[in-house]
């Protein structure tokens, strides 16, 4: 069936209308609404079609009942002026914001519920996942991975759950990176209650997503389904901790049900939250040591994307805000790239590993986060290699 | 080729003293005396060929001449006596009691010298392998791995070496199994020194083996080429702890090269010891978190060999000696693995895990070591699934 027509544009406040009444019908499924989307190219359509237009569609009798009667205009009503107020937005399947591999999945929702930088569901994505109770090795493993990825361009998605969730999010914010918290009740809801600062600052220097409408409360029925966004926004899922039957677990099976890469963080078999992961890893999942382990089993385009994005904000100088601005500008004009790939390459060596640190203080006029963003292109391209511990080698002798 | 003439017979004074004489003889290598072996025969028509004999057959002229010379038999006749005086066997290539495996490696050592229970050559064979600077959970994974394997009915190969080496073998000891030390050195010289009572241990109830002369120094050049042995013998090898460049990550090399499997115990991510297996089991060794995941491995002929051997080790009552005699004849009559596995399949629930401890004390009179076998036996058709922490469940319902 060919797509309904892709609009770059907010809604009007009557086309939202339109797409908070679907959303609001009461018996109408997601796979449903998806479908009369489909044939009847736009919400205003489905909700103008007689009863017998929409039986023809393969309603069910009450179905079309509730939403020819037009019962659902109150509370999208009521949606509409919450979602003022909250300062969320709406983005539906038809617009060209809509996260791109999230359309593609069995059942996307057709309505997402948004605050916060909208132009980061066009970003590349990569989830994080893990247990509400995280080991100290869990949290330090879901802090390090979620900064190496989100610095080198990933958005950083997961639930803002307690534990492996909100270290995702919040390295990814320490590092200057992209995040998406993707709720499982409304966006104008908290949940857990303690996340209210973070929540807030996801929804200011990131973004927050739900399908549930606003005002809908955390039902634990509400997760496995939000999940389903989660992996299917992704390229890939991550899961750091959690046991053999945890939610982490079903992101994953959805995840590769999604075809989306599992990856997995190993630990040690001692450790009862490490089973998940390592059964993972058994059945297929890759096995993620350090943040290039996710990069290299991304697409090759996709890989090429992040070099490019990683250029040009080396080349723009904004990588990091907290460089000096003489800094940046001498990064401007000297085509900082080069040079310093060069001067980073000159201190490697090709048999003994050199610690990051090192070479941070070694390469003058290169701020760490310029560093950092060279080793990753440098490895992507094959001539730095990554040692334990943060040290870097180089693949070939001069 | 066809393979030399096999003898299951401990080789006469005369023979010993020619195999002997050909290891020792200078310059002639590994490949080229297996060779040699394959075209004369045997090695006393190797050593009573002509020079041109033997050039003809693709020696050079020096190793013709050491050869031809017979100036090895004094060595040979020094070795055959420290052998004596060791309490040791030769166990030549052509003998049916060589272990299987080895014998179809690309460089089969022609020679074993052997301390202990020869027959252990002939059983089913795993390594574990590992740093010498192991940290506590790596020594913990290795004993309890290698003790449930050894109780499984696997022989547990390994080098000695300090670390996990040396927990492997005591495991094994421990748990009443079985197994087998290769040497780097002489079977009469005992590296590392503290080893000591452990070696002596292994040589009464196990059995100790080397490629290397008697009175040979554990030279640091012979130790990759034991390793080797330590995998060729082995249907696979489990790499417990290492880092990327260790001996442990080069037995796992040659154990890919001679076919054989490759295990690896993941590990925290932020612990160096853990990196090798990790990385290991990124290019494809598979992860191991519990003695069933090298079982499963295993091909279908080996598996129910041990399935086999488990069970008449239970009819005959004899797996744990410390079992009274009363309990050992009540098993004996009452056919105690139907009964047993009866007992066992009660008390476990298709929903809920029971511990192996519970297990234990609920099963009335089976000692903990036929409750374990039997645990084994279910597992292995499928019946019992092992959980974290040594719970169990039933896969069915009745």
């Amino acid at each position: 069936m060919p797509p309904a027509t892709v609009s770059f544009l907010d809604l009007t406040q009557e086309e939202a209308l339109y797409w908070l009444a679907l959303r609001m019908t009461p018996g109408l499924g997601t796979r449903r609404a998806g479908q009369l989307i489909d044939i009847f190219r736009s919400p205003r359509a489905v909700l103008r079609a007689s009863r017998s237009e929409l039986e023809a569609a393969g309603l069910g009798a009450a179905v079309a009942q509730s939403l020819a009667s037009g019962c659902a205009f109150e509370d999208a009503a009521s949606q509409q002026e919450k979602l003022a107020e909250a300062g969320g937005t709406l983005v539906p399947v038809t617009d060209s914001r809509y996260p791109p591999l999230l359309r593609d999945i069995y059942d996307p929702p057709p309505l997402l519920f948004v605050r916060g930088r909208i132009e980061l569901l066009e970003t590349l994505m990569i989830a994080v996942v893990g247990t509400r109770r995280p080991t100290p090795y869990g949290l330090t493993a879901a802090s390090r991975l979620s900064r190496d990825l989100a610095v080198a361009g990933l958005t950083i998605v997961s639930g803002m759950a307690r534990g492996i969730d909100t270290a995702a999010h919040r390295a990814a914010l320490e590092a200057g990176g992209d995040t998406i918290a993707v709720f499982g009740c409304g966006i104008d809801q908290v949940y857990p209650a303690e996340n209210r600062k973070l929540a807030e600052e996801i929804a200011s220097r990131g973004v927050v997503i739900s399908e549930f409408p606003m005002g809908a409360p955390p039902y634990p029925q509400n997760f496995p389904v939000r999940n389903r966004i989660i992996s299917g926004m992704s390229a890939g899922v991550l899961v750091v901790e959690g046991s053999e039957y945890s939610g982490s677990a079903i992101t994953a099976k959805l995840a590769a049900e999604q075809n989306r890469e599992v990856f997995a963080v190993p630990g040690n078999i001692t450790q009862k939250t490490s089973w998940g992961p390592n059964l993972l890893i058994k059945q297929g999942a890759k096995l993620v040591q350090e943040w290039n382990d996710v990069v290299v089993e991304l697409k090759p385009e996709v890989r090429r994307r992040l070099v490019d994005q990683c250029r040009n904000k080396l080349k723009i100088g904004d990588l990091d805000s907290s460089e000096s601005s003489a800094e940046s500008s001498a990064s401007v004009q000297g085509g900082p790239m080069h040079g310093a790939a060069q001067a980073v390459l000159r201190v490697l060596q090709p048999d003994s590993p050199t610690a990051l640190d090192y070479l941070v203080e070694a390469v003058e006029g290169s701020s760490p986060s310029e560093i950092i963003a060279i080793l990753f292109e440098l490895e992507l391209a094959g001539v730095v290699r990554q040692l334990p511990g943060k040290n870097f080698i180089k693949v070939w002798a001069d």
